[in-house]
């Protein structure tokens, strides 16, 4: 990795492509062996020329935001997944988005509730919408349990109701970002799939369709030993990489194909610390790996025209304003303000790029010694 | 209050207008009393109408970003001061904006090193910038002590260098936030005006001009009891109120201005919490109201339809993911599904607006019973 030009403006986000095509190489390759579709949440990247390099053949993806749905059914995505419980009133934006670019777009529900509702405001627009039934497998965030009496509930729904048809089952095992080591996350793969292959097992032994079998996260994608009963997964951040998922062991440093571009914009030598132009909004607020490392604070720091081999060993982002961060010495090393004066720039890996990335519009794409800017799709709608 | 349209699309931003208004005018009455000009800080709303209704007649700014300077120049807004630590990269582009616009945009720095970076940068454009030194009362992120030798040597590179000019001195109390209580937030405010008079003083004493003396942050601007020795403040959050400057004493819960309006996207029964809409990038990751109030969380709630006397008691955002939020009883109190439907309606109110707001580029602004949208300059440049 050579240095970005000295004329891109801080902060900014940085995307190494080659760092990026091995990633999504590396993903495709796993789902194949596994056997399963591959249908990456795109609510990391937001950006079609990351969609394009991180799909197979299916160009199937999962979203997290209607304006996601609306910006990459536009570019030729025509098989998508709003994975967020879906409420009547997504469903007119939803069926628009559907309309006007010929894509399939299926929601998630996971109450009899919700579908009934749904269903009723799709039927009104005389409209059609697949619904995959979430299921909770261990996250204890959404979804009905595999055993629950719910579930044929709402199968019901999705079989009889106007205005809905059946997609099938879908999980996201959430709680593999809180395992420690990848025994852990071995084993969180494997309830994912026990209970969302449970889940079909049942639809299917009361004589319901289950086209889809849906599970995924980064973590579990990476480390799943069987796609058994499984049609697809879904990971997301893999296509970046953070500290978060080298703690997890998803990746490894030199994975991190995304990194914050910042200016020293201050030596305090008083209190023993650099300041920068990245702050809380520029890395967000977002702390996560500290659960998994120490000394990571909102970031570690690396120079920019090193081969990222290895981080600035002593250096961290220790605390957060607005527009400032403040770099100190881990375990209060000493930081050597001469390597970095004011002026000179630094940049940050972030603990969780999804988080970190959502501030910016764009992407300043380095591949060797050229730059280009792709785009992401920001908002809600 | 009323309700927002059953139209608008969650998650959004929502402003309360007669809030507004009201936070504003009751600063400027403040500084009206103190006899101290009023230079909001735009960071917190990035919005021209806001700006409009927070300036004085002198239509004094401060921004954190290149775009917030751009934006408000070309909005009107002639002095601007950009209160981020300035370099040499970023002297092109707040020339441009300043020969573009005719106004006058001044820098801060706080070491000789950046004072002689950034006259040379200036003096090689034939532009001239003036300059603020930063001074540290307290806050220990930017700034020269008030007592430091290099005070001097920084007013020095100003009086004499080409490129720059003095602008005076300025500061950021920023400790105020970490206050708890009316009184120690009084004795900041007392700091910070003791510190950056002092700085003028020794200035001056030592022959070097000093026009502004700038202090403020929303804390210390609200308890201020003397504006002796200052020109001017700058305090930023103030124009919406949040949970943070509620527990610090400077607004009332009913001076909270700006929402996070949400949708009921699920009930988790068996886990014992409902899903909105609204998670870490609809509300920010930012928890600071947490080191003041019991269970905050990531936000409180309110009904839409009510005047919002009061939150509602029993219920926070216990929990994000990106587009998820956890809603929970507090202290284990259980949540009453049927009075919260999925596909209903919820305001958050956020812990910290400058974080939540950031988000988003647009408010919708509530004034009775119409609404109409007001922009966000969002972004870096």
């Amino acid at each position: 990795m050579t240095a970005p030009p000295a004329d891109l403006e801080t902060p900014c986000l940085l995307l190494d492509r080659a760092r990026l095509e091995r990633n999504c190489a590396r993903m495709k390759a796993k789902m194949a062996t596994l056997g399963l579709a591959l249908r990456p949440h795109i609510k990391t990247a937001k950006c079609v020329e990351v969609a394009a390099l991180a799909c197979d053949a299916g160009r199937r993806l999962t979203v997290s935001t209607i304006a996601e749905a609306r910006f990459f059914a536009a570019r030729g995505f025509a098989n998508i997944v709003y994975a967020v419980g879906l409420v009547p009133a997504k469903v007119g934006p939803l069926r628009e988005i559907a309309l006007d670019n010929g894509a399939r777009i299926a929601g998630i529900v996971d109450t009899a509730a919700a579908a009934e509702a749904v269903a009723a405001a799709a039927a009104a627009m005389d409209f059609e919408l697949p619904l995959y039934i979430e299921i909770d497998t261990g996250d204890g965030r959404g979804g009905v349990l595999p055993d629950a009496p719910e579930l044929e509930a709402i199968a019901a729904i999705l079989a009889t109701c106007d205005g809905v048809a059946p997609a099938g089952v879908l999980t996201h095992a959430g709680q593999s970002y809180r395992c420690h080591g990848v025994d852990e996350v071995r084993a969180v793969a494997e309830t994912e799939r026990d209970g969302v292959t449970a889940a079909a097992a049942r639809l299917r032994a009361a004589g319901f369709a289950c086209p889809e079998v849906s599970a995924g996260s980064t973590p579990t994608a990476t480390h799943a030993e069987s796609g058994d009963g499984l049609t697809e997964m879904r990971p997301g951040v893999y296509v970046f990489g953070d500290l978060d998922q080298m703690a997890l062991g998803s990746c490894r440093y030199d994975d991190i194909a995304v990194t914050v571009l910042a200016s020293v914009i201050g030596h305090n030598r008083q209190q023993g610390h650099l300041l920068i132009d990245a702050g809380g909004l520029a890395l967000s607020k977002d702390i996560s790996a500290g659960e998994f490392l120490d000394r990571v604070g909102y970031g570690w720091l690396a120079d920019i025209d090193s081969d990222r081999a290895a981080p600035i060993e002593n250096l961290y982002v220790a605390g957060v304003s607005q527009e400032h961060g403040i770099v100190r010495g881990k375990d209060g090393g000493a930081v050597d303000f001469d390597r970095y004066p004011v002026g000179s720039r630094l940049r940050v890996i972030p603990n969780h790029v999804c988080m970190t990335a959502a501030a910016y519009d764009r992407y300043h794409v380095l591949t060797g010694n050229s730059v280009e800017t792709w785009s992401r799709a920001v908002g809600w709608y």
